[in-house]
């Protein structure tokens, strides 16, 4: 079977808590996951650490990476730039690592375009009613900012269809197990596994003709 | 989550040990899964019993099933008709069972084409030499009938492609556990849930909405 990593893409609705799943599953499955760490021109907040949250690199440098193809794909919010590096996602996927971009619908497909095998996960609230009592938090929130953040996720909602799976997070510990299984199922995806299709094909008609 | 049943055909090499796969996937969870029992106008064999192995109904019986469109599929060898009968699919996944229909790839590819939502999962042995193994038996057939097993199988091995998953039967149990993940992550998937984004989608309308 494909051996090879899968490239997924995680995103989901703000507040879908698809950033403590990401943390959970990879704490659970350490040799089977890696996340892909996002390179940024902002500076980094408070108690953000290079190389872990994000790389934390110049616009100059990033625009070098950008004119050397470095980036998978890359996007500028207001005067920033963001972007995946393309360099540990292909290490990673040659050990056998399955690979997790946690990143927007814009670049999910940008990046599903640029490689068709991507997996694209989108991580959704139960329902529209948990999503919201989400977004509106412990009620210190005015009602322009819950707002601001329904328009969001009715935004969100629509690029949900074009996604291959649907993971909802009810309840955490259920969640990151789904998401193992769904993986784990597509390494057997006969289009993940044209090698080995190949090689039982060639190996039968070999035997067929030393018989 | 999608809560409607999901029809698998299951195909694979004669000697990829699938029935025996079968068998044991609806012991382990009779609750999830139900077995569809193919109708022919073929006789008993020894052991045979009508309901189990087969509906055994006469060929006047079956053109009137075929007139009726009460066959998903069927197909004619030599003399006999064999087909899968719509009713107790339809009525097993409305109760929610994922129903699996054990046929070879003409049928598989005609159940796709009129319920394009149908899971194809092809059976394999690890490896060509494996398959050969099991095709040879116990050294009791003649050259001629491994001959034409091993023709059978290189017919058998053009139509993989076609198959959305491939499941590699090593391990008996292990194999047990792979197909029961596949079809358990097959439901998360976004095309299988379309009322439940439609319903987000306009929940989350409306709480804007209301906000």
């Amino acid at each position: 079977m494909n051996k090879k990593g899968i490239l997924i893409v995680v995103s989901g609705f703000s507040g879908s808590g698809k950033g403590t799943l990401m943390k959970k599953l990879l704490s659970r499955y350490p040799d089977t996951y890696a996340l892909s760490i996002s390179a940024t021109t902002r500076s980094p907040r408070e108690g953000e650490e290079h190389g872990r949250e994000y790389f934390f690199i110049s616009k100059d440098e990033f625009e070098k990476m950008i004119a050397k193809d470095e980036l998978i794909e890359y996007a500028r919010y207001v005067e920033n730039y963001y972007g995946t590096p393309r360099k540990y996602v292909e290490q990673k996927l040659d050990e056998g690592k399955d690979v997790i971009l946690e990143i927007e619908i814009q670049g999910a497909l940008k990046v599903k375009k640029a490689f068709p095998d991507t997996l694209l996960l989108f991580v959704t609230p139960p329902s529209a009613t948990e999503l919201k009592k989400r977004l509106v938090g412990r009620g210190t929130e005015t009602m322009d900012v819950i707002k601001s953040r329904l328009d969001r996720a009715c935004e969100e909602a629509e690029g949900m269809d074009s996604y291959d799976y649907l993971i909802v997070n009810d309840d955490l510990d259920t969640c990151v197990e789904e998401m193992h299984e769904i993986v784990r199922g597509e390494h057997h995806r006969s289009f993940r596994n044209e090698a080995f299709m190949k090689k039982i094909k060639e190996d039968l008609e070999r035997l067929k003709g030393e018989n």
